[in-house]
Order: structure tokens, then C-alpha cells, then sequence
């Protein structure tokens, strides 16, 4: 039987996942995994049910247009429920929920979570919010429901930086894990070794759509720390706030400071790192001037990469992109497949 | 109840895994995973086999002495079985296949795979022979027979190439995977770049244990060529074999290539490929001069690094070592623990 899911929001991330399960039905299907999409529901587009499934390109083309108004009428079709009613009386198995990302409160997409799990439905989502601040607590409600929550979308997209740790590394004891967890950042970073000065490079990384208008989640490292965050509850399975994480950007840094590390055959990157050591937990994000020996000191442009210090496997290291629509489509669906399987 | 295992060869790799199965009984038992060495068959030691198990540090001590004749009696300890007859005979639930590796023939490890799923017994292995020359046919094998061919320790150790894109990448068409297989020819060449001539990075890499007296299988691309035939069974799903590759190696790289490529903002590496193109495969070992704006190309000394092209989540590039006792110990687990999670 298929399984359904419902989704909460349908901006970009959303759009690519149904892109995505369009694309690939012949294939999924060979995998074992058959999806059926039974609801969409967003603030500013509005929402539709249809508990036998919606039509994905008739849904897609409707997104287009900027309001699922233009979806066409069945039989059974259901509009303007909103998000929680969908939640909790729509017939999905799953909740995708790809809501706004809100690092300060995580709602209203914690909310939705325990709604879902609630009413026995898994989650799936991209959402940071939830998992850096209510992670144990969401988790131990899934477990309790008997639910499952994935969240492989939440740190480095569709680079799998979370179930490489916990399915392949599994038996490791990891004593740290460090990496370049900000595209935008790597990226400015990369144009000043160019010969740009920070200024221009974040201007060029603005019209780019790497960076903001206002880009202090990125170059303060506040987007990095709530994925420190993450790791560190999800990996490491440990209690970690925000604010425990010790936190500098690299808007302070100068063309100077480039020039020297070149000089000493070294290059900065903007490090988040999570270590243990003995008892305590050492959680940090700052710039960092790497040898070139080391393989994050070669990651360039808006690419992310982590690096896992484990006992038996030694240093291990996964370089990927850390956004994009298809890419965080992707983290959606390797969560799914896995439900689907039944595995982690 | 404990997953019995009996292991067929007790060199490195196979005491680099009794090692960690002593070690971490704890952490083990915390994942769902407990397991009993019932067997252990060599052709130079000896062989003991006990129904119930064997102390593993009292193995270990014998081991160092050269000869398992030093393993203390107790009652129902069995002592000379080949390992045939352990394969058939024993009560093992899993054989730990560690024997030598035949890149021509593929055996004894072969036969020893067929009769293990003869036996309804898991094979687990980082033997490259059977996988290189017999995937298919053993994996279609294990599957009428209900049971496993774990495999992640044939290619990179203790770094899951395998298992990555198998589980953490599933859904992804992967075109092309493409990476650094061999650790002796990556040091090599990392030591020319550091000056040494070819004939004096090859003496360091004999001195320091990296190469052989004979280096022609690492030097001339045979063992990364074996690797590329796998990853062409395991992850591009497709019948090669090992004279499919078109194969050369790097001892006729001077220092004049490498100062040259140098020269022009690259660095020479032995990578292997393989790649789909339409219906077609088209594979591949062969020095290649890459910009150093690939990860590929800062993978230096004796480390390894695969890069698969996937077409959801882009290029992920995987890098670590691809040698060691507790990495391949730690390849041999991870099949374990995902064999007793009954997950992939």
C-alpha cells in the first residue's frame, strides 16, 4: 500500500521533493518505496486534501502560479484546511513538514511535530529549528508513538552528514566531529582568497543568492552553530543549547588575514566543531587557519563538508553541496526510503 | 542470543576484529548486537572450535605465539577441523571469511562463500577475490538461501564506500563513481611531489610496509582495477569484469610529469572509474592530472577518496584511510551490526 504524506509548507524544498517524486515513481518503486501525496498545506498559497492522493503535476503546475487555487476540483478534494487540522485528521503516514525555519523558538514547526507524533504520524523534515532546540524531546515522543523522525535534511542537505555517522560509522566511538556547515561563508571565504576584499565578496555571494539581504545568520555563524547543535544532540547524543556553543563569524576578518595563512601554506575556513573530552562536551564555531593538509582546507566555494574523528575507522570525511532544492528533495526522500525499509 | 560467528583465517585483519569484538562487548551490546566466536580455522595456526565459545582474549594470546596449539583445553573444545568442515559443520550462524586474496582465481574464498550459503550461513568478508569475480552468482546465492553477503571491508577499509551509496545515497542514479583505491601509489606519488624520484618513493613505501617486495599489483593498477570491478558489481548494478578495465599504473611517471602538472595548477593521481554512458560501461584505472579544485586531488599519502556523481545530491566525495587492522576489523563489524539490525 502506498504511503501517504502530507506537506506542510511547499516552497522550494517542498517543490523539489514532489519534483523529485514525480521523476522518480518507476524508480522508487523498485526500491520498495511507494509514496502517495495526500495533502499540501501552506500560510501564503493556501491548502488541498485529497485522502486518495493529489496529482503531482497538476500540483506543481498550481505552485507556479503562486496560489493552489488553480488545482483542479475532483471528487473528494478538500480546501482551506489548515496546518493542524491536516495534521492531525488527514489519513498521511507522514508528516513532511518544511515549514519556515525559525532558530530562536523552532515553532511553529515543534509544534507540528509533536502534533504529528501525537497522532501517530512520522516526520520527516529540513527544519533546523526543531531538531536544535527540542531534538530530545521530540525524539523521545516519536520513540513513545512509535513514530519515526527524520531529519537527515537539517545538516548539509542532501549530503547524508547525519546517517553516515549513525548507519555506516555505527560501532565508532566518535570523539569529534568538525566541518564547514555555512555554503554562504565558504564561499566569501574563497572570493577573498581571490584577492576580493569581505565587502565585495559578500556582495557577490548577495547576487548570487548565497547570502541574504541581511546575512548575519551566515557570516556571525549562528546558521553554523545551530548545526553544531544538531550534531552534537544527534551524533554525539548529548544535550546541547545555542547558547552553549562558543560563536565568532568571519566578519572580522581581513584581506591581511588571508594573506598571512596563504603565506604559512594555510587557509581559513569558518570551523563548527563538537569534541568530547572526558565528561564535558567542547562545542565552538570560529574561523580556523587549516593546513592544506587537512582535507576541509581544500572544501572551496559554497560547498560543506564534515569531518567524523572515529576509534576504529580513523578520520573520515564527506564532502557534499549543503543546499539546493533537488539536494535537500533528496534528504527528504533518503528519510522516506529508510521508513520504508524499516531502517535507520 | 548471541549471533555466532566462525572465522576462516586469523591474520591481521581477523585479529584486528577479535580485538574490537573484546574491547567492545559493552558498546555492542548497547546496539542490538552480541555476538560469540565459535570458530576459528586457519592454514599455518591450527583451528579450535567450541559450540559455545571461545575466550577471545585467551585466542588472541595464542595467536601471538604463532600457533593455536597454546589455546587452553576445556571440555567440548574441538580441535583440527578444516575449514571446510567448520563451514559446514559448526553451529556459526555468520563465517567471517579473512583468508588470503587470489585477484585471478578468487579462491579458496569462492568455494568457501558457496558453502557457507550452502550452509544457510551469512558470509562476511574483506576478501576483494570472491566479490571481484563472483558477485553476482554469490549474491544471487545468498539471497535464494535467505542469507547475507556482507562485503563494505573489499573496497576502502574501514571507510564505507559500499554502504554509502547502497543505503545513505539510495535513490540517487549514481553515473559515475570515480576515486583514489590504492594507499601504496597515492603515497608514492605524494613523496615524488615532494621531490623523490619513482625508484625512491617505492623503497619508502617497501621500508615503511606500504608496498610489497613485489609492488606490481599496487604500481601497475591491478588492486585498484579489482576495486573498480566491484564498485561496478555493487553500486552501478552491472556485470564487469576484471580484463574490462583498461589498466595502467604509474611507474613510468618521471619527475618531469609531476613537476609539470605541478607547473599548471595540478597534481597527478592513480583513479580509478567508472562510469555509465547510455547502455554502455566504460571503466578505467589510469594516472590522471587533476585541478586542484577537485577533493580528489588533496588526497595525499597513503589515504583513500571516492567521488560518486549522483544526480540528486550532486558530487559526494567520501575520503579516509583504506588499510589498517581496526579500520578493516571495523569494515567487518559494520557489516555485523547491520546483519544483526537486519538492515542493509
Amino acid at each position: 500500500m502506498a504511503h501517504k504524506l502530507a506537506m506542510i509548507g511547499f516552497g522550494t524544498v517542498g517543490q523539489g521533493l514532489a519534483q523529485i517524486l514525480l521523476d522518480k515513481k518507476e524508480g522508487l518503486r523498485n526500491l520498495g518505496v511507494e509514496t502517495q501525496l495526500v495533502a499540501v498545506s501552506t500560510l501564503s498559497k493556501g491548502s488541498l486534501y485529497h485522502p486518495e492522493g493529489l496529482d503531482l503535476a497538476e500540483l506543481l503546475a498550481a505552485a507556479k502560479t503562486g496560489s493552489l487555487a488553480h488545482y483542479p476540483n475532483t471528487p473528494g478534494l478538500q480546501r482551506g484546511w489548515d496546518n493542524l487540522k491536516i495534521i492531525h485528521q488527514s489519513n498521511a503516514d507522514t508528516v513532511v513538514e518544511v515549514s519556515y525555519t525559525n532558530l530562536t523558538t523552532g515553532q511553529p514547526a515543534i509544534d507540528y511535530c509533536r502534533a504529528a507524533f501525537e497522532s501517530g504520524k512520522n516526520i520527516v523534515t529540513a527544519n533546523k529549528g526543531p531538531v536544535a532546540l527540542a531534538y530530545h524531546e521530540l525524539a523521545a515522543l516519536a520513540q513513545a508513538k512509535g513514530v519515526r523522525f527524520g531529519i537527515e535534511g537539517t545538516v548539509m542537505s542532501g549530503t547524508p552528514a547525519l546517517r553516515l555517522p549513525l548507519v555506516t560509522l555505527a560501532g565508532n566511538d566518535i570523539r569529534e566531529v568538525r566541518g564547514i556547515f555555512n555554503g554562504t561563508t565558504n564561499f566569501i571565504l574563497t572570493k577573498m582568497e581571490e584577492g576580493l576584499s569581505y565587502t565585495a565578496a559578500l556582495k557577490q555571494a548577495q547576487e548570487l543568492g548565497y547570502a541574504e539581504a541581511d546575512p548575519t545568520a551566515d557570516v556571525e555563524g549562528h546558521d553554523a552553530a545551530g548545526k553544531v547543535v544538531i550534531l552534537a544532540n544527534v551524533v554525539m547524543n548529548v544535550s546541547l543549547a545555542q547558547s552553549e556553543v562558543s560563536c565568532r563569524g568571519i566578519s572580522q576578518l581581513t584581506g591581511a588575514d588571508i594573506q598571512q595563512a596563504q603565506a604559512e601554506g594555510k587557509r581559513w575556513k569558518l570551523i563548527g566543531r563538537v569534541k568530547k573530552e572526558g565528561a564535558q562536551v567542547i562545542a565552538s564555531v570560529q574561523p580556523e587557519a587549516l593546513p592544506l593538509s587537512d582535507p576541509l582546507a581544500n572544501v572551496m566555494g559554497a560547498t560543506n563538508a564534515i569531518t567524523y574523528e572515529c576509534d576504529l575507522s580513523g578520520p573520515i570525511t564527506l564532502v557534499g553541496a549543503g543546499a539546493g532544492s533537488a539536494q535537500t528533495g533528496f534528504a527528504l526522500l533518503i528519510d522516506l526510503i529508510n521508513i520504508a525499509r524499516k531502517n535507520l
